[in-house]
Formats: structure tokens, sequence, C-alpha cells
């Protein structure tokens, strides 16, 4: 009806980007072999390790997310490696297409699109691989299709019991700089992640962390790699310095969202993120709606995906509020699509813009017909006010 | 307790500044004695002869509200001159006081600050004036302290059914560009603007619209000017010129503004405004608290100034909301200060933004221990949703 | 011919405006009536009192240079009052009609237009004084139509002598932070600056500096006043705010140009200012051509305005160079429009960037036949790599 | 000595970037499956078909340079693969060697590195190739590290002549959108291209052109492919769509910078060029050094590379300039290090501010002791000012 106003956008990410982020990727460009650039991008190496919890390698991409996790594959693994995944949703399923496509042997564990990564499944698998042919555990830490966020340090347990040497791999996309990650205290050996969800900036720029174990593997790996090769993005990093042209002005916009992480802290990030998961999935369930998630356990801190009552369509519901209310949300992804839809509330977020949100939520499914019990918004409103 | 995501600057003005003005006020300063200059200042000019309702002269000063109202004195009036106020609020009470200081005689109407000026009762001063004492009649459209919008048309009505030759000076400052307004319609002789409100601007620029018959009392006028002479200012303007330096970068962000009130249309504009306050009143109202405005019909578009419980602090309430919520809302203003805070629903603002607004109230008179129903959110959204 | 890379700004102010600046001031507007503003407008006052070399009051006013000196007469002197001028050029010109206007009689020192004031006449004159009827010496620090400074410690010198009590009123509009000044030692009683010149700001934004003896004057001062007074604006600066609606944004941009002053130092200011005269001049020279300028302690290290050989017209001059090079010099201004074009060198500008300056009108000079030596750049060149 | 004023990036890319552009890409990030997204998308696909000079597919990549070049290797070859190179440079070199980390078998046609591809042996080598091992000619448009541009039309014919089907694919990353490129009329099958050059952005896009004869090699490709894959790629881009998360942001400042291309017009935009390229050059010889270049007709219109007298080091020139002058130059790579500093002259750059360029690099080569002729500067602006 009107666009006066901001847009909301209130997708599981890009997330919303803070001013200062915006004004901070728009200065001028620099010479990325001069001095000024070294500075910058040594403190954005220091700074992502202390996002990730690692005092190990970190390197930055100028790519996306997609870019990162194929960067994770090529430089640890070999051809007809094989790597045991599991599918907690679409973008479990994208990683296992991947890695096909370069000659490796995924095995899926087969999940339910509504629950995390289940250890014991992945203890089971592996104390079952006896002879170790599985170089690599690979599990999304955020599923961003469902909005379930798996138990890592769980996983990581369940590999030490059954003793099994391979990696994990461990995609934190949408997880990054929103929700707990400990990359070195939990032991994983290359996580992966993006700029445009967490971190509070537009997408660019992608993210390896990587254990020293992922390092010894790197060495014997030949799947064949240029752009991602951490041997070059390490040696340059060292020195400030990227062994390709970088992406410059989102490395300008990455200094000053750690600055503002740092201002906030992590801890009370996480708790802001936690507090709106709470508050959006009070909502859901006073409109009388379901929550996507069904491990009161794994409930996603970045997004909440609802689903829909049979015989109404989530893409029509989009579509309306993105008419009607200038927001958007996030879609059902492949075999969820148009059965439900998903709220972000994620990255650079106020208790009060959560607010108009769940708003936006709550007249667009009236608009919509969706049999509704009202009261969703004041349900949230009781967990943002606090006590 | 977060100031995570954007600030909700919810007072009634400055108003939030759309993106796009935002960057058009930071390109590059300009010659203002160059063709650009003269492009840009023409186009400012004719924009807002438009948006004034007139096809009469404007000017445009480097200057606050309170310099534009400031010119409408000194331009058309002399030493001693009787003046004809209405007390309206706050505001009004300012302009009496500034005629006093530069030697004019004010006489003021008195008023409750819950209702406009009274076209009666202006009606039988003007009546009672048979010598024509007072040269000019002056009203506050909008009077931002209260929330309450004092019909002009009528006030006109009242002037002519008196058939009196005062001058009609009107200060918009906070309702042009929000409210419907018609300089030559209504036969206004000058009227008063600022950008910082309904125009989605920064502060800095201010605006007299000049009937004809105003510029004839400009020719007799005998209060010094330099600043504000409108003689230099037409003159120059007519030529695309400033006589001194204006206000370059904010001019940038008016011909933006110009273009998004023209792009969604002044119509939609002011029926938004109106939907946005009866959504206010309607929480107001089902929270069980008063609106200041008495009158039904001279409700504010643009803000809403609510009465606290008896001892229940304003200002306590505002400083919570904005440590807790991040958001600004309006002081009462002198006699009305700590008994009633003012919430601006005006500018580039959205259904969803003015829900979430309305949360944070809510949110903050709960925690501030205000004895108020729940509800008002949920009403406000039944308003927002429409039919 | 092309309008590719940005525009060259090299008229004598507005100057250029530093990206971080720009990017300052379009930050989103806030509550002025909030903390934040507070703490904003106090760092502004407190830096600009720094600038003016002053630990007494500073107002600052939302408003252009020409309101600034408006604000220093009719804060200070009564109808009637009479004040020494001194025609140093076109702007000391329009400060005399101004006090006209006001009702003040003032008698102007007539002046060459290529010489500051000279402050032997302004002893005598002064000396001939004897009932002390002159209220105010009115100087131009630096006449932005000619390109001269005057030399204001020897005029306060000059009125030391005379033992006279008229106030020093000093119009730094385009010195204020690249030429030395100091409010305090130098005895002034009102200084008068504005944002677009030294301070690297967009026009918006005027200063008054006050002596005691200045704040003295104003209590007795009878002229009418109210948006310049200085006693609201004092009273509200001392709790960081304003008495009316500021130019908020404009602010912003002022706190982060009084950092970079701060950042380079100002003594550094002052010299490379002094620096890219000498190079404009060696430049000017080295054509052929004359600098109006004729006292050589009297150059300002602000602009350089050149004077026109005979049957060449300078502002034909002018718009071939925005054309073809697109780049703004300042015009002749009143009685030197044509025969002079004015050269700014002020405000954010490198070595290189005046280089290019340079080159700009030593290609238009050829270009418009004007029958110069060339050798002119290479002339600046020398100064500008020092030894 | 001073940094005051803007930053002169005079390194042959990343380019100056208008600030139009970068308030462009400041605009908020918006969801990458939502409408506006797909109608910017669509629109940077046309354009960029536009500059690259084809009806055929384009592809936009969100990584810079060198992940356009490996998309255009595994899109359309096969391990063990011959292809044939040429060794231009720095940049020739890099891609030879990217192709053996992929096991692909590339010869190089040994270069000088100061020539451009000759055609001539180009067509021996394909003429002995009867065989037809090599399956692609893979040669650099603008070689950025000698300041060589080879002649693609010339290359063209000489593999018509040798009547060779091997694929040509050519790198522009340096060239286009300032170097006159003909992707279909050149018969070229893959080009190359990266937004920080000529189409004045910051790093973070990458771009294939592809020719139908190009996709038929594709669908028989078997190295392995993922994020560069072109048969995703195209799929997604006809629907305006992307495979995975763009880089939003950046593509807003695509649509503007194409944009400012249109509007100055391409054919204007390579004059410019080529013409400062000349005045450079005219630079460099009336200095009396040496450029790197020596093909007359293979002069790059984008940077010049100049040879630095014997015990003279370019990079402590280089140094010094930044230190001194505020501006980066480009070092000599690899083989050229210490020997040789390049002028960048492409993107949005003006006469004036090339000027000030040439002022810098004569300043420093002074300071630094080099022995040179002055007038280098005033030789520029000969060829600047035109006729």
């Amino acid at each position: 009806m009107t666009t006066s106003g901001r847009h909301f956008l209130q997708i599981p990410g890009p997330s919303n980007v803070p001013d200062s982020v915006l004004h901070a990727i728009s200065m001028p460009t620099i010479d990325h072999r001069g001095p000024d650039f070294k500075e910058l991008f040594t403190h954005c190496l220091t700074g992502m390790a202390e996002v990730f919890g690692t005092s190990n390698q970190v390197v930055i991409y100028p790519a996306t997310g997609t870019g990162g996790w194929e960067a994770a594959l090529v430089n640890t693994l070999s051809p007809g490696d094989e790597i045991l995944c599991y599918e907690t949703g679409h973008f479990s399923s994208l990683w296992k297409a991947m890695a096909e496509k370069w000659g490796l042997r995924p095995t899926m564990i087969a999940g339910d699109w509504r629950t995390g990564a289940d250890p014991e499944k992945i203890r089971e698998a592996l104390a079952a691989d006896t002879d170790h042919s599985f170089k690599a555990v690979c599990v999304v830490h955020n599923e961003t299709s469902t909005g379930v966020t798996s138990r890592i340090p769980e996983i990581r347990a369940a590999i030490d019991e059954a003793a099994h040497p391979a990696l994990l791999m461990v995609d934190t996309i949408s997880s990054l700089g929103s929700v707990d990650y400990r990359h070195d205290e939990w032991k994983v050996d290359v996580t992966v992640s993006g700029s445009q969800k967490g971190l509070m900036l537009p997408p660019g720029l992608s993210f390896n962390a990587i254990s020293d174990k992922a390092l010894a593997a790197h060495e014997t790996s030949t799947l064949p790699k240029s752009v991602w090769n951490w041997t070059e993005m390490l040696a340059a990093g060292r020195n400030g310095m990227t062994p390709y042209t970088p992406s410059t002005n989102i490395l300008y916009g990455l200094k000053e969202s750690l600055r503002l992480l740092n201002e906030e802290g992590l801890d009370a990030v996480f708790a802001r993120h936690i507090r709106f998961g709470q508050a959006t999935r009070a909502a859901v369930e006073a409109w009388g709606l379901e929550v996507l998630c069904t491990n009161e356990n794994e409930h996603s801190p970045v997004l909440t995906a609802v689903i829909m009552p049979e015989r109404h369509d989530a893409d029509a519901l989009r579509a309306l509020i993105l008419e009607k209310f200038n927001m958007s949300l996030g879609a059902g992804l492949s075999k969820l699509q148009g059965t439900v839809f998903r709220i972000g509330h994620l990255g650079d977020l106020s208790d009060l813009t959560l607010a108009g949100t769940l708003a936006g939520v709550q007249m667009g499914l009236q608009l919509a017909g969706v049999p509704i019990r009202t009261g969703g918004v004041d349900a949230a409103l009781e967990i943002l006010k606090g006590t």
C-alpha cells in the first residue's frame, strides 16, 4: 500500500546492514597492495579469528558462502573421498550435491528437515566405518531452510566417542555472529561462514577457519584448487595481503561490523538472538500455528520457520506482505516451498523492529484469510519486555 | 538494553530521513553561483510552491523554523504593530514572545492547549477591532506541543466574515508535507515551514510562502531586515540564486524529498498520516489512556500527545523507553512537562515501524508501572491492516 | 569536454568537503533534545572555541555567514550607533550595507580593494573620535573578494594605541581553520565565521566567538533580536542545548572536521595554506599575470585573485574552464566583475589537486587566447615539492 | 607531508570509484530472491552484454578477476587439455600457472614483457598444431603489468587463418570499459572481466561473456565445477536470479556505473583513455624516461609502465610519492619489480586529476634524485588541452 519508511528485510539473511557499515563500505577503494590495506586486512583476520573462537588460521575470500563451502572441500579432500553428511534441510542437500560434482562420495544420513543432526546417528555411522573411509563429517550448524540449530559440541563428542579420525566441517553461514560458536573448543576442523548474516554485512565475503588437522589434510589433498587454495591465501594473509584482488570495500564494512559486535559484546549478541527466537515462537504459538523445528533444544536463534495451515500458500502470504507492508520474509525452500515461510530475526535488529515484523506477519496472515488467533504480537511483547 | 538496530526517532520532528535523502545530502558541495546550483534551486522553489499549494512567491532560508517565523514578522510588520495570536500551545506562545522582542504588540486569545484555534473567537476579536488595529492574525496549523491541528479554512472564513484586512500568517512547520494544506486556496498570506518534519529532511531549511497581499505589506514594513529580506531573496530566487550562501547540501536533500513526495503522491501521503493518527489513538484508547486533543475534528495526523495518569512522570517513561528500546519520544513542553508525552507518526514512516513504535510505548508503560490495559498494539493493527 | 572524475571546486569557498565529513552528515538525524545531541553539541562548542583561540563564549547558529554577521551587529549595538568599517572589498561593503539596514551609522574608511585594512588609518580615525562615538570597529580578516588578509594584531594594536573603547568585530568566514587566528590573544570582541571554508563543511552553520566585553555590550544593546539572541543561545549552550532546532546533520560534520583539523594539527594546516598561496602566486607570476593583492605581507593563504589582461573577460575564461575542465573558479565580485578571477586553495586540498587546479587554469588561459608565458605549473611545483 | 585532500589512487586498478557509485553500493541490501533484485540483475546482465559487445551469454560472479579466469577454464576444458598461452607479462604468467594447477597443459609462447601477443607467432603455433591439440588460445587483452594492449582482432584473424578450432579466451579485466572491445565481432569465445577497473567499481564482481561455441565446449568439459558452473548461472540468470547469494551491493554500483558509461558514451570513454595515454607518454618522454611498451600500436590507454633509470629503485620512488603526495602508483610485478613503476590513468578520471598525477610523479622523481628533464607536465598539458 505504501513504500514509505524503510523496507523490513526479515529474511534469514542477508540481514539488515547497520548504517555505519553501509557508510564504511562506501569509502573510496584503496590500493590493496599498500600499507593501509595491510593494516585493514590484518585487523579483519584477527577479528574474525575471535568471532570464530579460534587461535588458528582464518582465510577471507572475495566470494559468498557457497564459495566458502567449495573451498572447504577442495582444500582438504581428494577425488573419490567419502564424506558423511547429515540431511538437516535444503542447504545440507546443496553441500551434498556440490560434493558429488567434485567427485566425492557423500553418504547422507537422512533427516526429517525438522530436527538437527543427531549426534547418536553420526556416532553410529562412524562406529560402523571401521576402516575410516569417511574423510570428513559435514554438518550445517544453523540450517537456514528450517530454523534448526544442530548441537555441534555433541556431534564433536560423538566423533570422539567413535574415535574416528574424520575431519569435522561445519557450515556456520547463517549462525556466526548470532549464535554461540567455538571453533577451537569444539575441535572443528573447517568452519565455513559468510558476511551477510550475523556479521551484518552485504554479501561478498566468505570465510574458512582452519584447524591444524585440516591444514595437514590440505597438504595431501589432490582436488584441483587455485582461487580457493589455502596455502596461497594463508601465506599472503600472514603479510596482511591476498594472493589476488580482495573485496576491499566489503572489508571496510567488516572492520566496522567487528567493532559493533565487540561494542555490544558477543555474549549479549547471542542472548539477544535467543530472546528474539523466543519472542517469535511465542507469537507463532499464540496464533495457533506450528513452528517447523520440533526439538526444543534445537530452535534457531536466527530464524523461525512457520508451517502454513493446509490449503494456504506461504508464497502467496509472502507476496501479500511484501506488497502491503513492504516486508520481505523467507520462502520455503525445495520440498518446503509453499508450505513454510521463514521469519529472519538476526543481525542488526531491535526489539521494536522485531515487534513491527511480527505485527506485519500477523496482519498479513489475517488479510490472507489464514485462520489464526490474535494475540501473537502481544505474546511476543511479553517476552521482549522482560521482567 | 541493546542499541542493535536503527534508532526509532518517534518525536514529532525531526522525523526519520529516508536513506535516499541522506545520500543526497552527502554529495559533494557545489558552487552556489554556478549553473548546476541554479537548476537545483529553481527546481526546489518550484517544487515547494506545489507543496504549499501556491502559485505565488516562495523563499528558502538556510535556517530552521524559528528563523522562518522571524522572517514572516520582520518582512510584513512595523514597530508597534498589533497582531492577533491564538494560544494553541507551546509554539504559539513562542511566537507571541518573539513578536514582543521585536516591539510588536500581540494580543493572545487564550486557549486550553487541548483544542485548536477557535474560528469563532477569532471572528469575534476581529469584529471588535473596528479600526483594524490588528495587522496580522497568527496561527499555528499543527501545534506540535499538543497534537492539535487548527482548521485554517474556517479561520479564513472567520476573517472574511469579519471583513478584516489583517494578514493571515500560519506556521506549518510540523504539518507541511504531512497534512493537507493550501496556501492559495485558503488565502493565507504568509505560510512558514521547515525542512525537518513532513519534508523528511534534516533541519537546516526554512520557508516562507508569500501572497501578493503580504508582499504589498512588505513594501511598507519598517522592522529592520537584512538576512530575512524578501526583496533580496525573491530577486535572487527569480534567477535561481540566493543573495548569500545557501544551505546547498540540504537543498540536495530537498530535491530528493520532493521526488519522494511526488512518487507517493501528496494525497496518499496525507491519507497515510491520517491513518497513522487513527491507529495511534486506537492504541491509546485501548490502553485506557487519554489523548490530549479533545476535539474530534482537530486530531493531528502528525503526532499524538498522551496524558500520563496522575502520579506517573512522562519524562521518566521516555527515559526508560530510550534506555531500553532505543526509541525517542517527544516530551511535554512547558506547562505540559512531565504530564504528557508525544508520539510522532510523521514523515518517512511505515505501518510496521508505527507498529514497532506502539509496541515500544506499550512495553514501556508496563515496565514503568503505569496502569494500562493491554491490547493497544492489537487495536492499532486493526486500523493499520485495513479492511 | 568530459565530466568524468570529480569536479574541481576551486572557488574560495564552499571548499571541498572530505568524504568522511560527507559521510558524517548523512547519518540519521537524532533528537536534538536527547542525551546524544547534548554530547555532540558540547563537543562542537568546545572544539570551536579551540579553533577560535578563545576560552570565552561561542555560539553556533543554523545559518550561513551572513546570519553570523547580522548576529554580531544586533547583539552588541543599538539603533543609531556609529561603527567604523574598512573597505577591503566586496564583503566589507556588504557588511556596511547591512549595518545601514539596521539603522546603524557606519563610517567606511576607503580602500583600494588590493590591500588590507590599514592599521594606521584605523588608529587615526579612532584618535580623531575623541568622544568615542564609534561603538565598534568592523574588519574582514580574509577578504574573499580580493585575496587580501588584513593584519588583525596590528589593528588591535592601533585601537589600543588610540585607547579607544570600540569593540573589535572581525569576519573570519573565509579564514578560520585556514589562517592563524587568535580571538583571545588579539582581544577581538566578536569573531564571526561560517562552516563552508576552512572548516571543510557544507554551508549551514555560522559562529560567533564573544569576548566578555562584547557580552557586556550585549546587555545594553537595544537592536531587536530573537533568533540571534546571545543570551538564549549561551544559556542553552551551557546545557549542550539550543533554544530552537539546530542544524543537526551539519553538526555531525563539524565534529568530524574538528577531528580532521586536530589530526593534521592547526599549525600544519596553516602552513599548508601558506604554501598553497605561494605556489599559486608563483604560477601567476610565471604566466606573467598580476595578482590583485599588492601588499607582500597581506597575501591570502586561502585564495588568489588574478587580474585578467585588458580585453580579456574573466567570466568567459571561467565558463570555458568549467565547460572544458569541470572546474569552478571564483568570479570577480561587483566592481571586479570580469576583470578578476579567483583561485580558491583552501580546505581539504592536496598538493596534487592544487597542481591539477593550476594546470586547468593554465590550459584555460591558453585556450581563451590570453597571452601568457607557459611554465606556471612548473613554477608552482617547484614550491610544492619543497627542498 | 599531508593527507589533506583525496588520495590519488593512480594504480592500474582498482580505479577511482565515482561518488554516485559509492553511494549506490551503500544502499540497504535487499532480498536477492525478490522482484527488485530480479529487475536489478536483469538490468546488469543486459548492460554488461552491451559493454562486452555481445548478444550472447553473460554471467556475473560474486568474485574478483582471478575467479573469472578460473571460471573460464573449468567451464570449457577437461583434465589434460592443452592450451596455447602467450607470455605478455605477469598476468599471462599467472593464468598459465593456474592452468597447471587444474591439470591442463599450457604451452607458453615466450614474450619480452614489452610487446603484446604477436598474432603471427600464434598463427605459426596453431598451424603447427595439425591435430588440433590446443583446445584454447589464452590471451590477455590489456596486460596490466606492462601497459601493453594486444591486438585481439589480429589474433582472431591469425586463428582463422590457421583454420584452428581452438577457443579464443581473452582476459579484459583491466581493459573492459576503458578500451574498445567487441566480443561478438571479434569472435571471442570467453571474455573474462572484473569490476574494479574500467567499470569504476570496487572489486567484488567478475564476468564471463560466453560464445555459443564456448557453451558447446562447456557441455563436454569435465573439469569439476560447482560455484563457477555456467549451466546453473545461465539458467538462473535467465530469470534474473543467481544460483547462490550474489554480491548485491556491488551490483547496485554496477547499475550506476553502467549509467555513467552510457551517459558519457563508450566511444567517448575510449577516446578519453587514449588521450590520457598519449598525455602520460608525452610526459614520460619529456622527462627523458622510457616507456616499457615498445610497440607504437600497442600502447595501453589504461596505464603506462615507466622504466626507472639504472641504480634507481622504482619502489623507493613509489614509497616517497605515497608518503609525500598521498598518491598510490603501481609497482613493477615479478621480474619488473623495482625497475618499473606504473601510472594508472583509467576509470573515473579527469584531465585535471591526470595533470595532478603527473605533477606528483614529476616532483617525486626530482625528490628521489632521478635525473630527469623538467617539462613533463607541460608536455602532457599540451596534449590534454587539445587544439
